[in-house]
């Protein structure tokens, strides 16, 4: 996390949504909205083992539930925090410590947690009067709007990101694999400074690159490939995410058309992307291009998405986007076109939503404009 | 995934049973179970963006659901099923699939499907005159009991972690950071042929040997630090998971006999561990070397847990294990002890229950018993 004072501001915005909401308290599962609110940085092994939740009470101190495996770093890594400690589960822990703190009304995330662990709560409930009630993006609307403190942050994880990008580039040669590639990115990465990727490199080349997941493998990188990165990092808690792609060595015509093409895609979203206007809209006036050139069917996914302490977070540039956008959102703007057997080509860049229209925080330029 | 055959045949199984309950359908989510059924290798960026579910009807093909960034993928790592790409989330395809090939009552994974994606499956099941029902751990318990094929795969996970190991083993010095040597690990694993580590890997020098979840940081090795490396890689789909500490330099008196018991412990366990008994009586077996010798406190999670294409699955070896073990069942054996501000010792190594006992099958020694 950024500042520990980043942290406490935060809880105390969220004590006071509770309290308009008449919740007694909220329990935190979803694995971001818990380090952003706590700072604590320990990692899930997926939702199945979680590294703990946070339970915060309309008044009164907030708690890190975990178990004693993190105990040390939990301590470390908050302020302000009650640290308690699960040995039998987090519902046996719970059963005792609401009715300690007064909890009669329980807010939980519905969007992150199982059926199951609903199942066990609504039993454990029902012996202590206990009303649960699903919420469905109460912190993530909290995040959709990015402070200046935060907004500097995905900054500086984006000139990271793009030093590596530069400097991995740099070093690319026919004859290298895509892990090799994807490799030399995730050690620069560390090297550099970044806490690790925020998502799996992805680094594809030639008909791969019709992928838009593709995973590094062995392929070996001919003079003449299309060479497709996608890479983002994580510095102080904060994302970033950027697409190039290029030729190892001269493209050609056809990739030079179809590059443009995606280029021009990319540059009418962001023409788009402004207060006031849905994401379906800014998604629309990309993919328009696509339609009209008759590349509809080629660019498979939504146009971009938000970017903060997750890679992937509200507001969606997407066809069923409804959300409107507003300054200080900030969003990835990635056309991509995929053709099987030929291989892809995605552009990706962030842009911060700013009161008159948007500001792309890239500086990196390499083999954007062919 | 091992064999092309390994799928198919547990289809075949997981059919039989679904008509013995009863279900006309099981929709798979947890991302495990999807890969052993269909070889899919496809990875979540979290329960909140799956790369797919399986829908098993239980007559007739296997559908894999999915949406459009991943259809050659899938259409590439399967066989025999039908690959049905959703364009509007998965609630509308289901709507329209469930009723064209008669499914009426519906199978989920309680412990893998959200409150939020049951809330709105239940919306959309009342209009198809759907049944819902929740099962717990159906391919989990599948997956308990390992064929040939599936240890012959664990042990070459193993036989290749421990290569990784001991090549990192001989370059580590004083002046490294844990960092280092983490990358030095994964970078190895890849080299070596895995697909990648199966969680992220453990290395903690000096006192943040005391966190048994320690993340690497830029901690620098000094001669006489403690050393724990946790590490394992996934091959062919299946995982390996070992744990060696060691001392830079010389170890002093206290180290050795702290070693020296975490060992005893470790060796307490195999012991206890054949058919019949359960993963509490064989975490109790380890864990009263520890509490004889004082030290109880200091073993603070539990002694091992199954491996296979998940790190961490059933069986449990813990204090709460009621689970009856059996042959072809594999376990970590991973007795550990943690002193605040000293540093941590674990010792984990493989297991297979046999007939007769069990088998140990890391073949790698490196300052196991000193």
């Amino acid at each position: 996390m950024g500042a520990k004072s980043l942290p406490s501001t935060r809880i105390a915005r969220l004590q006071a949504k509770l309290k308009r909401k008449k919740f007694d308290a909220v329990l935190i599962s979803q694995p971001d909205n818990r380090r952003y609110l706590s700072g604590y940085t320990a990692k899930d092994h997926g939702i199945q083992e979680p590294a703990g939740f946070l339970l915060i009470p309309a008044n009164g101190k907030p708690y890190l539930l975990t178990d004693s495996r993190f105990t040390l770093q939990a301590e470390q890594e908050t302020s302000g925090f009650e640290i308690a400690i699960y040995t039998k589960g987090l519902i046996k822990l719970l059963k005792k410590l609401l009715p300690q703190i007064g909890v009669q009304r329980l807010a939980f995330e519905s969007h992150y947690t199982l059926h199951s662990t609903h199942s066990n709560m609504l039993n454990m409930g029902r012996k202590i009067s206990l009303e649960l009630v699903p919420t469905k993006d109460m912190l993530e609307k909290m995040r959709l709007i990015k402070t200046e403190e935060e907004l500097a942050l995905i900054r500086e994880s984006t000139r990271i990101n793009e030093q590596v990008f530069q400097s991995v580039y740099l070093s690319i040669e026919p004859g290298m694999t895509e892990q090799e590639v994807a490799l030399a990115i995730d050690l620069t990465m560390k090297e550099m400074g970044a806490e690790g990727p925020s998502f799996e490199t992805i680094v594809a080349f030639g008909p791969n690159a019709a992928k838009p997941h593709a995973v590094p493998g062995d392929t070996i990188l001919q003079s003449g490939d299309i060479v497709l990165i996608d890479m983002g990092l994580i510095y102080k808690g904060y994302c970033s995410d950027m697409t190039r792609t290029f030729v190892a060595g001269k493209p050609d015509n056809q990739y030079l058309e179809r590059h443009r093409l995606v280029r021009k895609a990319q540059l009418a979203g962001i023409a788009a992307l402004k207060p006031g206007v849905t994401g379906q809209e800014v998604d629309q006036a990309a993919r328009k291009i696509f339609d009209d050139a008759g590349y509809g069917k080629a660019f498979q996914h939504s146009l971009g998405h938000g970017v903060g302490v997750a890679v992937h977070e509200e507001p969606r540039l997407s066809p069923l986007s409804q959300r409107t956008l507003k300054p200080g959102m900030v969003v990835t703007i990635e056309p991509g076109m995929y053709i099987p057997e030929w291989g892809g080509i995605r552009l990706e860049n962030i842009a911060i939503v700013t009161p008159d229209g948007c500001e792309v925080i890239n500086k990196d330029t390499t083999c954007l404009d062919l």
